[in-house]
C-alpha cells in the first residue's frame, strides 16, 4: 500500500507513447500492493495500472511473473494483461526501474466475505490452477517448508515479545511440520499457485467474481497448497472461529473444476497448517521490525496462530466441510 | 499524499446510489492529498473522486470550500465540481466521515517548470480572483500573519536545530511583517484567493492548464497575496536561484485578465516575504514534529529561508520583472 517512485510527466509521456494505447490524460499513485510502486494511468483509450517493480521484487523472477499473467489472461482467466510495447517486450524501464503497463480489472475486493464469495474463489482458483499447466516458465515457492525455519531465526527469542513461550511452540510445530510435509513422491497434483490469494487481491462485481490480481508471490507447487492458503484467508470469522459453510462452498465450487485426489484430501490439514506457519512467520518478523511510528500497521501474526491451533485439531477433510 | 480510511464495498455502493451517476465500478485509494482520504472512483458513466475529510478539516469550513468549487466551476473555472445528491446536498456522509463525490479533472501536474506553465498560472489564477467575487460565504485567512507569532513558538528554540540562529532571525523578520503588514485601510484589491497554489495542485494537459484542485485553504485575503505565494511556490530553481522569466511571464499574463493596482505592485515584496514566511514556518514545525521512522518525508523548511531572504533583498516590482 504505497507509491515509492515520482514519475515526470515528460518521462511518462515518453514511456507510454511506446504502447500504442493514446495520449496520456492523468495518471495518479493508488494505494495498492505492497511491493511496487502502482499507478492508475489513464490514455484517451482507456484505463490501465502502470507497475514500477521496486527493490523487494528480484528482477529475475518478472518474466515468470508477466509471462504467467499474459498466458492466464489468454486463457480466459479474469486476470491483469501486460501490454507489450511496439518491439513486442512486457518489460520496460521508467525512473531507472523495471516497468510495465498491465489491463485495468474493474471490480472491488470484499471486505465482509459471504459464504457466495468464497464459491466464487474456489471455481476462479481451479480454473487458473488448470489454465497454467501449459505455461512453461518455472519458479520454485520461495516461501515454503524449506524457508521456513530461517524466517523463525529471523525472529528469534523476540517471538515471546508477542505471546510468552511463542519461539519454542512455532519451533516445535516446525520440527512436524518438516517431518510431515509431503515429499515429492507423494504424487500431489502439482502447478503453478497464485500463493497468496487474499480478499484483497480478488474483485467481485454484482456478487461474480470479476479480477483476480497481484501475481508476484505466484510460483511452482503442489494446488492443494494453494487451496489451504485460501482456507486461512476467507473462511475464518473476526472472531477466530472457522466457517465451514464457506470452506464447504469453496471446496465443492473447486471439486467441480477439478477434483480432489484421495491424497490431496489427506494432505489438506497438514497443507493447512503450513499456510498458517508461512503467513505467522511473515507477519512476526514484520510486527517485530516495523518501526513503531510508520504510517503502515504491520498486521498481528497472532491471528495466524489461532488458525494454526485450529488446524492441529483438525483430523480429515471433513472438518473443512468434505465428506 | 495517505488514504485513512477504508470504505467497505457496501458501504461504498449505498453512498453512491445517491448520485444518480450509475454504478460503482471500480474505487482506489489513490495517493494525493495529505489532509483527507481521496478515491479515484469509477462508474459506468465515467471517473469521478470521493474526499473523505478526516480530522485535520473543520467540517465547518466545508460548506466554504464544496461550495466554491462548485461556484468557480460554474463561472468556467476548470476545477473539481462537487456532485450533488438525489436531496440536493454536497457533503454526504461514509464511515463516519463527512464526504463528498467530485468531478475528475484530467491532466497531470509539471514536476518539471517551464515558463509556460508560469503563464497559464498567472492567466488561471487571475481568472479565478475574478470568478470569485460573487460568491457569498467568507472564511478568513487562518494562516496569515496573526497566526505566524503562535507557528513560530510552537516551534521555539527548536528552531535553531535546523539552523542556529534561526529562531532569532525569524523572530525579527516577524517583527518586520507583523510591523508592515498591509492594513485593511490600504484599499488592496481583496477577495477569495487559493492560498496553496502549488505545482502539484495544478494540473496540464498538452502544455495547456486543465485544472486547479484543492481548495482546502482557500480563504478570503488580498488577492496580491495568492500572487506572492505563487511566486514562491514557481519562480524559484532547484539550485535556489529566482527565475525572473517566469515570474515576469506569470504575472504578465495575470495582469492582461486583471491589472494591478499601484498600491498592490508596491506591496508585493512585502508580501512575498510573508508568503514565504507562512511556508517556512509551517514546514519547520512539520519537520521537527515528524516522527524520523514515518513514511512521509517533511519538506525541508531552509528552502523557504532562501526564499525569504531573496525577498527581503528586493526594493520594488521590477525584480519580479515588472516595469
Amino acid at each position: 500500500m504505497a507509491v515509492y517512485t515520482e514519475v515526470s510527466d515528460e518521462e511518462l509521456i515518453a514511456f507510454v507513447a511506446g504502447y500504442g494505447i493514446g495520449e496520456v490524460t492523468s495518471c495518479k499513485g493508488i494505494a495498492e500492493g505492497v511491493e511496487n510502486s502502482n499507478y492508475l494511468l489513464t490514455t484517451e483509450t482507456g484505463a490501465f495500472i502502470l507497475t514500477l517493480y521496486e527493490k523487494r521484487v528480484n528482477p529475475d523472477d518478472l518474466p515468470f511473473f508477466l509471462g504467467l499473467m499474459g498466458h492466464l489472461a489468454a486463457k480466459g482467466i479474469p486476470c491483469p494483461t501486460p501490454l507489450k510495447d511496439a518491439s513486442g517486450q512486457m518489460l520496460g524501464s521508467l525512473c531507472g526501474r523495471h516497468a510495465a503497463i498491465i489491463s485495468f480489472l474493474e471490480g472491488m475486493w470484499p471486505r465482509r466475505i459471504m459464504p457466495d464469495h468464497c464459491a466464487g474463489v474456489g471455481e476462479a482458483m481451479a480454473r487458473m490452477h488448470l489454465a497454467g499447466a501449459d505455461f512453461e516458465i518455472k519458479r520454485p515457492n520461495a516461501l515454503s517448508v524449506e524457508s521456513w525455519r530461517n524466517l523463525l531465526q529471523a525472529s528469534g527469542d523476540r517471538a515471546d515479545e508477542v505471546k510468552p513461550g511463542l519461539a519454542n511452540y512455532l519451533s516445535d510445530e516446525l520440527d512436524q511440520l518438516e517431518t510431515g510435509w509431503p515429499e515429492d513422491n507423494v504424487h500431489l497434483p502439482y502447478g503453478v499457485i497464485h500463493a497468496d490469494l487474499f480478499p484483497d487481491n480478488i474483485f467481485f462485481r454484482r456478487g461474480q467474481l470479476s479480477g483476480l490480481i497481484d501475481f508476484y508471490f505466484a510460483c511452482n507447487d503442489v494446488f492443494a497448497y494453494d487451496i489451504a492458503i485460501c482456507l486461512n484467508a476467507w473462511c475464518f470469522e473476526s472472531d477466530g472461529s472457522f466457517n465451514v459453510t464457506k470452506a464447504r462452498r469453496m471446496l465443492t465450487s473447486y471439486r467441480k473444476v477439478r477434483d480432489f485426489s484421495d491424497a490431496e484430501l489427506a494432505a489438506l490439514p497438514l497443507l493447512a497448517r503450513g499456510a498458517a506457519m508461512r503467513f505467522l512467520l511473515t507477519r512476526l518478523y514484520d510486527w517485530l521490525n516495523t518501526p513503531k511510528e510508520a504510517l503502515v500497521t504491520p498486521k498481528n501474526p497472532l491471528e495466524y496462530l489461532e488458525k494454526l491451533k485450529f488446524h492441529q485439531g483438525v483430523n480429515g477433510p471433513d472438518a473443512y466441510g468434505l465428506e
